[in-house]
Formats: structure tokens, C-alpha cells, sequence
């Protein structure tokens, strides 16, 4: 197969672990036999230093030119606690999300023995975290308007809007997904206060009869942030709204402790975009020290929800398992171990795929 | 002191667990010399029933009237699961809370140490956990407008909208707690997202200097939702608008293993309403084995918060923590010794108080 990658490192430790994905993206191509370009575009507070916008024209250029984009982090400390800031590296996020159309962020919960023992959590309440949430992402509160201030600058508002649309496209993914799993789906929201919440229930219980082999559930969003960490065994699917997906998936990815090794999807009806779910960690920038795995098994995603290739995203699974059984991690999970470079570890799983 | 208090039980187990903090406060009156007056009223699915209103004007005198309103739970299932559903009882709590002028909500976190290893989180991350929520609670989301749906009832909508002036009184509430404490203020938000949040960091950026003796941080909600499960031990006070504070306070409510005793605080300028976090379990109702704890030291909240009587505070809690170490306790935290009946802990805590 031929793929076109639009490569976004982005801020921080973007561009480190970037690299080494693409080093495990390239041996896997060469092992299965596709024809891989790569094509790299600046964004952030790495695009707003060059071009002066987080999220420059030429790089959705390069992002609709690609079959794939993957992205590595963004976000900058001098961005952060200024709230007069002209421009942000995250308006560029969204603005990404939104002109390509990446209307659902796919995050994964499971857990690596190898790593279990690192979670918050007792061990019995994680061995065996296996669940999935779809965030919507480009509509909610990130994006409606009217928002901003009244004339004199003391009264500050924010609009939640959600169409019947926008559930019903991001819904049906998480009913598939269910369907695939262990067919159980939960809708989070808080229909006993927003409208928008009611919104999302009605149009999920309509749904419903279609997917008869899933069972629905819907839980108020401050039940599920107390149940995710009592009993996160108990969800399968879960689908939710743009900012109670930000605060929950957040949340949920703590659990298994693993989080530096988590990847997601964004997923569009043209485009799709693959990231690790950690930030820009712009305190390890530059060091050689950051934990590249997230960012690999971020492009196993890839071949599989934008190839359709699951062999090739299995192999990368595998090779990421092999390095945790055999010690070649970085110093965040080396554990009196030897610590081994970021681009030690690429090495390492680009020779062995 | 003469002391008039409302009462509230509400639904599902609330009244039981109100009888046993009224036992429990005739008690402290006697011992320490108060004239304390009771007065009853419905409120929740209890008040739909009765008066076809959740929080009826009647309901309303009697709080008027009272120097504090002690609550149960409210909620009931049959209003659960219907979107469409014209009156809830939810809407009587709103209600409830906006016309008394109850902008604040103060959840404690705190551990009981015979209860600790009930925490889904291991031991040593929640020993000696300490830290209290101030929660906006008459703003934000759950109040603004415009709210409701398009004509075709195909979109929906809610506005969050937050003025410097309710935001400032919530601050001050929580810099001045800060105070009394570890003097460390965390303003939670999502300042790189919403208008709101930046209004909500900026006033409280223009407070800090009246409190000079109190470290302040601001931290984005989907970073304390992590956070709050990894390191609880690293917060002291939390201040946050009105949605947050809901998602983030119930998932503080399971951190310490005691979230059936968990006691709040909801404080007006005027008016101050004091209520266990637990809901209204409606499957324990009638059944005599509700955990009444959680209620008896919101009672004990009160005479803290509501009449600066700290002896009287203290003296509850003492005979809660007697309780616990005796094992007289109700079966959810019984674990094999004998179970007492709701009744029978109250009684207990009553003449040992
Ligand atoms: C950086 C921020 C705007 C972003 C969001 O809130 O969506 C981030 O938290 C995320 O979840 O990707
Ligand atoms: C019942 C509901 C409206 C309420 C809220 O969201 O405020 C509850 O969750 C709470 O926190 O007291």
C-alpha cells in the first residue's frame, strides 16, 4: 500500500518522540511491503514562534494532502497563566480539530502487566481495565458561541450547543465499537441539569433499537468520575460530550498505570489524526529522555483505524510489549532498571518490528 | 443559644438519616445548654408528591425562617431515565439553592483511619489526605441562559456565564480558608478553553495580593482530574465554578474509602444548608441500615459554620470517631462485626455524645 503521513511534532517533546514513531513506522513498512511518505508540518507554540498561528494554513495543507496525521504534543509554559494572551498554541488545536473535521477522540484504557503495579489504584481493581471512551471534539462548549465578555469586561460567558447531528455521527461510532467489544455502552451526561445533556439522551435511546445486541447505559457525568475509579471494570464504551470527555478521559488515564504509554485517535469522516495522550512536557524537551511508547502505539492505531491494517498495528504492539518484557524503557518506567535514551528505545523497536 | 433549624429529609433514605443527626443535636443542645427548634419540610420527590412542586414556597419560609437548614437527599428513580420529564426533582435543589443564596459549596476530603483501606487508591497515596473543595453553586452552567432547544428540537443549548463579582465572593471564601490552613489556593478552570475560566483566573490573579500569605496555583480541570487520584496529598483548598466542582467533588468523595461520611456545607451571605454528599440510595430507604454518619457531621458543620460553636462541632466529632473505633456502624462499614441499624447508631451516638 502507498500512505501519505503528515507528521505535526508540535511543542515540548513532540519532535523526540515523533521521530522515533516514524522510525517503527518506516520498519514496518519496509516489513510488510507499503511505500511510506512522510511530510512535516509546524504546529503550536512551535508554529505561532515561526509563522505567528498555531495552526497555519500550510500545515492543514499538509494535513489534507495526508492519509494519516501524526501528532505529537503542543503547549508552551510562556503560553500559560497569561489569560490576556493574544494567541495560544491550544486555539491552533482546536482550530485543527475542527477544519478537519476530527469530530471523535477515540481513548483507550487498558493496562500492561509489566506496569500495573505503577496505577494510584489497588492492584484488583485495575488488572483487567479494558474500556474505550468516544469524546466528541468539535462541538460542546469548545465551540459555541456567543462567547466571550460583556462591554466592561465583568461578565464572562461560554455556550454549550450540541445538534441532534453531531450525537447521533459520534454515537453510532461508540454503538460499533460496542457491538465489537464487550456490548456495553454508557452515555455520560448530566441530563438532570442541561439541556444539551437531554439532548444526548433522547437522540442515544432513539439509536438504541438499532444496536439491540448492546446494552445502553446512561450515567450522570459526576457518578462515572466517582465509578471510573471504584469499579473501572465495569465500563465497556463510553460515549460523551466534548468537555466531559476532556475532564474523564483525563481522569481515566490514570487508572492503569500506564499513562505515558497511551495513545488515541481523532477520527473524521475524511481525515484522522493519531496522538499520544500526554502533553508537551516541556520539562524533558530536549533531554533524550522522554518515553516515545505512547507516540508508537499511537501509529499502531493508525495502521489500523486509518489503513485498516491490523497486522502491521499488531506487530507494533508486539514489539512495544517485547521492549517492556525485555527492560528497554525509558527512565520513567526503567525502575532501578537501565534507562534507555528516547532514541534508544526507537532504535531498539525499530530493529525488532 | 437559642438555635431554629429547618429540616429537610427529603427522599429515598433522608429521612432516616436526618432523625438520627436530630437525635444527635437534641443531645449536644442539652449537654451544652441550647434551646434548639425543629421544623420540618418537604423538599424533592417527597414535595412533588405532596405539593406537586419540589421545593414549594412553604418549603421556602420554613428555610427563611431557620438559622440553618439541615438536608437529606433528594431523587427519586421513577424521575430518573426521562428526558422529557416536566417536573424533577433536581430542579427543586436548583431552585432551593439560588433562593436561599447559597453560592458555596464546601466539601472537606478527609480520611478516617479505621476506614482508609476501603479507598480504592493505595493506602499510601491517601493517608493523611486533607484538602476541601469550595464549589461555586448558584452560578455557571446550571443557571445561565439562554438554555433549551431550536424549534425543531433538533439542537440544543446551555450558557455558562459567570460575573467577577460572584466569582470574587467564592474566592474570598476560599483564600480566606486557605488561610486558617495549609495556605495553598488552587483555582481549578479551563482557562485555555473557555471565556468563563479566564475571567475566573484573572480575578482571582487580581485577589492574590490581598492574601499575601497564600501560595496560589491555577491548574486546568482535566489536570486536577488526574491529579486529585495521583497526588491528593498535594492540594489544600480548591475553588472552581459551579460544573466542575460537581464532577470534581464527587470524585473526591471516593479518594478517602469514607464517602458515606462525608458531610458538606452550602453557604449563602444569609442563609446556610448543611447535607451528607450521598444521595438518596433509594434502595436502602425504609430499611434501617443507611449510614447516618455522614449526616451527623454535617450536623456538626453546623454548629461549626453556622453558629461558631467549635465545641459543639467537636463534641460530634468525637462521638462519630468513638463510633468507629467501638464498631458501632451500620453494615457498609461493619466488615463482619455486627451490623447496627441506622436507628441504633443514632441512639448510640446520642447518649455517648
Ligand atoms: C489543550 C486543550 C485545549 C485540550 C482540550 O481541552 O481538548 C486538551 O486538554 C486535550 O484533551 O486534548
Ligand atoms: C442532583 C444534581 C442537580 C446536583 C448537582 O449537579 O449540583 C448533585 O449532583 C450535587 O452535586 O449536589
Amino acid at each position: 500500500m502507498e500512505m501519505n503521513i503528515a507528521l505535526l511534532p508540535g511543542d515540548g517533546i513532540g519532535p523526540e518522540v515523533i521521530a522515533q514513531a516514524v522510525k517503527v513506522v518506516k520498519a514496518v513498512g519496509k516489513k510488510f511491503g507499503h511505500t511510506i511518505h512522510f511530510e512535516e508540518a509546524p504546529v503550536g507554540a512551535t508554529a505561532i514562534d515561526l509563522i505567528g498561528d498555531p495552526y497555519p494554513d500550510s500545515t492543514h495543507d499538509v494535513c489534507l494532502r495526508a492519509d494519516a496525521v501524526l501528532f505529537g504534543a503542543i503547549g508552551d509554559p510562556k503560553y500559560d497563566n497569561d489569560p490576556k494572551a493574544k494567541v495560544r498554541p491550544e486555539q491552533g488545536l482546536l482550530r485543527m480539530r475542527q477544519k478537519l473535521g476530527l469530530f471523535a477522540n477515540v481513548r483507550p484504557t487498558f493496562t500492561f502487566p509489566s506496569l500495573i503495579h505503577k496505577s494510584p489504584l489497588k492492584i484488583e481493581r485495575v488488572e483487567g481495565v479494558d474500556f474505550v471512551f468516544f469524546r466528541e471534539l468539535t462541538g460542546g462548549v469548545y465551540f459555541g458561541e456567543p462567547r466571550g465578555r460583556n462591554e466592561q469586561g465583568t461578565k464572562a460567558f461560554d455556550t454549550n450547543v450540541y445538534s441532534k447531528e453531531e450525537i447521533t455521527r459520534l454515537a453510532r461510532m461508540g454503538f460499533e465499537a460496542a457491538q465489537k467489544r464487550r456490548k456495553l455502552l454508557t452515555c455520560v451526561d448530566k441530563a438532570n441539569v442541561l439541556a444539551t445533556s437531554r439532548l444526548w439522551r433522547e437522540t442515544v435511546q432513539e439509536l438504541a433499537p438499532e444496536y439491540p445486541d448492546v446494552k445502553v447505559e446512561y450515567e450522570f457525568v459526576d457518578a462515572v468520575a466517582m465509578r471510573l475509579i471504584q469499579w473501572p471494570k465495569a465500563y465497556d464504551v463510553l460515549i460523551t460530550e466534548n468537555l466531559f470527555g476532556d475532564i474523564l478521559t483525563d481522569e481515566a488515564s490514570v487508572i492503569s498505570g500506564s499513562m505515558g504509554l497511551m495513545p488515541s485517535a481523532s477520527l473524521g469522516t475524511v481525515n484522522k489524526l493519531f496522538e499520544p495522550i500526554h502533553g508537551s512536557y516541556p520539562q524533558a524537551a530536549g533531554k533524550d529522555i522522554a518515553n516515545p511508547l505512547a507516540t508508537v502505539l499511537s501509529a499502531a492505531m493508525m495502521f489500523d483505524y486509518a489503513f485498516g491494517l491490523k497486522a502491521e498495528a499488531q506487530a507494533i504492539t508486539d514489539v512495544v510489549n517485547k521492549s517492556l518484557a525485555e527492560g528497554v524503557v525509558t527512565e520513567d518506567i526503567a525502575e532501578g532498571g537501565k534507562a534507555y535514551k528516547t532514541s534508544e528505545v526507537g532504535d531498539w523497536l525499530a530493529a525488532n518490528v
